[in-house]
């Protein structure tokens, strides 16, 4: 079985200066390690709400190789959000549909879920997917969408991800 | 309380000439009236389809103040429709929830919904927020988005609407 | 009644090449031939996934004409799928509802389809619209956003489409 490698990158000012304790980021990596048989590395990241330092810390953990990057934080409206711009700089593809799945469900819960700008693209060989900033969002928008990732990982050359079915059914389509 | 500023802007080639009376404008006004416990100074605006002249009245009433922009038609496929456009290029954010919205819930009622250009954004310290021109979708698309405005406003440092609860129901998340 | 004109481009370097039959370009002719009372030419082309060929493509059909241009494949996320990139390229204005409304619909059968990147879009006096390539969510696309599309014609100054009601339902709002 492949060992993945996963970049975790939590974007909080008062949580990078150790203010309080990042329980997002942590919540992304006991949700993969629900997720996915494989063995995985995570390179776990928890940086102020930069623009540059946000964008040289994605495509450095895509220059490592990792096959999946998650982001938490940084997807609203106020001046300091701007992990939306720095994922939208340095992918070459966008998957709007990423962003429209996890609204869609949020929105069951609370109507401000329009005000997320959350977005996925394709960094080098890397899927990098934004999550909102609240801990009780991480899971709701990752049931949402880890489905299609492992078969997005694989059309982007990446490694084989193979998820414990009894937390969660992926989906690969049969090849034409 | 807060005393609001709220601007509005209708684009239509027609009813700035004065061929027919802007229905949709006042339409905005009055749900604004309906749904705001708040006092609120309405900065109302009929003008020409004309890109150049819709950003500049956007960029003009976002300066003067205003908490929110609620623009009416030009968001269509038509040549003559460039209130999307206009908006995009005054915004340094935009939501694309708000339009994904909107346009769910129109396509409830028409299947043309899908036509719709609309979107949102901010632009210096105002929400802007662009609704078709059809007096009928006024109302219907407010109380799909409203909900989440008033915290959106909070969020970029606007003044603190207070809804009329009777009326629609806003929803502010308890803060981290 | 009209006689239309419709482009159908297939982008697919296996496709191209004739290493197996193009079964989806096909689909979006015999779909449009079940929905049209008009008589119809088609502008076909088989492609390989190049974006710049595929942009010239798109353009030399707008230029000859042509009132709706359809795509299949190239919509994905892979190295190789470039039709959307192309697409929006050539468009001075982009359809982000048709995109939705596609995922949202595919969503019911698959949960990778969000990680279509399809859009729509108006490139001179042509509506292009993309389709996955997968030739069993042809139909299933078609119906979810054709009712639209002859107004959306109209609206950019094209021919006028009239549909077999027995099989497909088209809306065009009374105009105001």
């Amino acid at each position: 079985m492949d060992r993945i490698k996963i970049g975790v990158v939590t974007t909080s000012d008062r949580a990078s200066q150790g203010i309080y304790e990042d329980i997002s980021g942590k919540a992304i990596i006991d949700t993969m390690k629900a997720y996915l048989l494989n063995e995985c590395d995570y390179e776990y990241r928890c940086i102020a709400d930069v623009q540059e330092l946000i964008e040289s810390t994605l495509t450095d953990l895509a220059q490592t190789g990792c096959d999946l990057i998650v982001t938490t934080g940084g997807t609203g409206p106020a001046p300091r959000d701007v992990t939306t711009e720095a994922t939208e700089n340095v992918c070459h593809k966008l998957l709007p549909g990423f962003g429209e799945q996890m609204r869609a469900v949020s929105l069951r819960h609370v109507p401000t879920a329009i005000l997320s700008r959350q977005t996925a693209g394709i960094c080098q060989n890397s899927l990098i997917i934004n999550l909102p900033g609240k801990p009780s969002a991480i899971r709701e928008c990752l049931d949402a969408v880890f489905p299609a990732v492992p078969y997005c990982i694989d059309l982007i050359g990446g490694r084989y991800m193979e998820a414990d079915e009894s937390v969660i059914s992926i989906f690969r389509p049969k090849q034409k």
